[in-house]
């Protein structure tokens, strides 16, 4: 059975504003002054599935930056344009419906662009076990994180008993999908057992997934398969541009991985991370004694747990601790670590303010 | 009797670095956003003195871009070129010997160049009830300011009994010019009363202060001698550069103030600060309701008592208590407030690090 990788590159991440820009979403970002994100993703998913089947699912506006910033890894055929956001329920189904159409069924394997993960090898092996078992079962698969600690900025998976598959690969069953706990309640979860990181990365076959979408996202379905239909037409992109900004906004868990009755959790232990917030880039880097990071220029005198990241100019800090600076492009932001997902907010007032120079 | 002005723009000032840089020293920084200080300091003066009788010694670095940025309030005769830093007292006498031997002996209003003041009229007030008072008697007359509040950072001159002065202006004896005190010797100070605040402003005779060289300092009023003695020869400039640097390096405060017995000292109640470091920035303008001061392009979320200081970039900040975040040409500076003094330390390690294109 083919197999083919997917990774949704969808844009966004205001969280990570002044680095991230409208023109320059988190995907393309280098955090870990090796290379960009969605480069690290398709270089680890490659070790997982064959490079030339690998696709990327991206909004239109960024396509072109894509091919460019990923360097010949992918080619044009190989970039999903979505003519609009629509969340990953439509960006999921698309791509099921674009490579069942054009290219026949396969496992997929789908993972966000814009993670981290430690050890890359287990990661690989992971997803191989988990393709093993979609190709042998009408399974939707994802990945369980282990936690490592009471994280209240992640969803959950609480599982159910163990369930041993053909391929003697060791899966669980999921008895529900819980949304960002608060810390009590995650610290309860870590107490309790049998709950993991809800990580976003999904195995299955695509008419599978494509099958849980007729059953129970039938407006979507509809909208699926008016653009599969059209494959080969010669209105394809036509069809698209038409039907795509119409589907609902919604995401795959809330639309399917909640209520279907045939998903499967496998256990990732290979150390992930959404790297959600510009706190992230902390754990991306050797710390100095005073558990600082620097990325670019940097000064500290008397600092401690403080991320500097400096695109162009010398970040000179003293005195302070816990602080994220970070100086790129027009601007500079500066704000404590623990209050990272702030800067969301400084995007969304910047937007209200007109400030669309800075977005 | 002759009155002259005097404008003392040494340079240096790190400690308003990144502001502040090498070849940008203190006087030349527009910190209220109207003028660069040495400007707002020869306007202020030019209250109490005639602008044409003002002088400027700087460092012969600096001439040229004094004379540029000062936009015709002087001449290139009215910058007195140091060919060295060598401290106050070389630099006042330096001013003595040269004006008493061009234009001969009058009363001399010395100022720093880069101080703050609130009332500007009843500063030249002030300086012209000191020249009054230095016409008529061969006092060392100085300004000392009455504190609002026991400040640690100056220096405080101990006042003796009222004078009443032949002109009808009250001054003070001065019993003795003290250190920065500690904080609970600052506050000792208020509630005692009697303590003035050293302002570094200066008022007596050419004639007088170059006898007071003389007695006290006979080793720099020797080198004084032979600078004045060149006038006229056309060698001044070479005598000068010879001389001028094997002058010690010491304060007037040191050298003369302290051991002269003919000190007298005229309260200043007209506001003052010596704007010493970047938190003084907030003295210079409008807070927010948060108690911010920005300057520059700036946006502030759930921000208080943070000072920022944008130069190119927007500075965006949330979450943040008493900073001072300042972006300027290739630097950008986070301290807290109070550790503002800090800074200097932080350009000190720049230079044994041989980071010196960020000095």
């Amino acid at each position: 059975m083919k197999e083919y990788g997917i990774i949704m590159a969808g844009g966004g991440g205001t969280r990570f504003w002044p680095l991230s820009r409208k023109a320059l979403p988190k995907q393309f970002l280098n955090l870990t002054g090796k290379d960009i994100l969605v480069n690290e993703t398709f270089d680890r998913l490659s070790g997982a599935v064959e490079k030339e089947n690998i696709f990327v699912v991206t909004d239109a506006l960024y396509a072109e930056k894509t091919l460019e910033m990923m360097e010949g890894r992918v080619s044009k055929e190989h970039i999903l344009e979505e003519p609009a956001a629509r969340n990953t329920a439509a960006c999921i189904g698309y791509a099921a419906m674009e490579i069942l159409k054009k290219y026949g069924d396969g496992v997929l394997c789908i993972v966000p662009s814009d993670h981290y993960i430690r050890e890359e090898a287990l990661y690989a092996r992971t997803l191989r076990q988990g393709m093993d078992l979609a190709k042998e079962k009408d399974w939707l698969v994802t990945i369980g994180i282990t936690p490592d600690y009471p994280a209240a900025g992640y969803g959950y998976i609480k599982s159910g008993g163990e369930e041993k598959a053909g391929s003697a690969v060791i899966c669980r069953t999921v008895e529900e999908f819980v949304e960002k706990p608060s810390e009590a309640v995650a610290e309860a979860y870590l107490r309790e057992g049998g709950y993991f990181w809800n990580s976003g990365i999904f195995i299955w076959r695509a008419s599978v997934i494509l099958r849980a979408f007729e059953k129970l996202l039938p407006d979507i379905y509809e909208c699926l398969t008016v653009i599969g239909d059209a494959t080969g037409s010669g209105r394809e992109k036509q069809i698209l541009r038409e039907v795509y900004p119409r589907i609902p906004k919604l995401s795959i868990d809330y639309g399917i991985m909640e209520r279907a009755d045939n998903v499967v959790m496998l256990e990732g232990t290979f150390g992930w991370n959404d790297v959600g917030s510009l706190d992230a880039i902390a754990l991306l880097h050797q710390k100095d004694a005073g558990g600082n990071v620097g990325v670019g220029k940097h000064i500290l005198l008397d600092t401690e747990g403080t991320i500097c990241y400096a695109k162009n100019k010398l970040i000179a800090a003293a005195g302070v601790k816990n602080l994220i600076i970070v100086e790129a492009g027009d601007a500079v932001l500066v704000c404590p670590k623990e209050k990272a997902q702030e800067v969301k907010k400084l995007v969304e007032q910047l937007k209200k303010d007109g400030k669309e120079e800075y977005l």
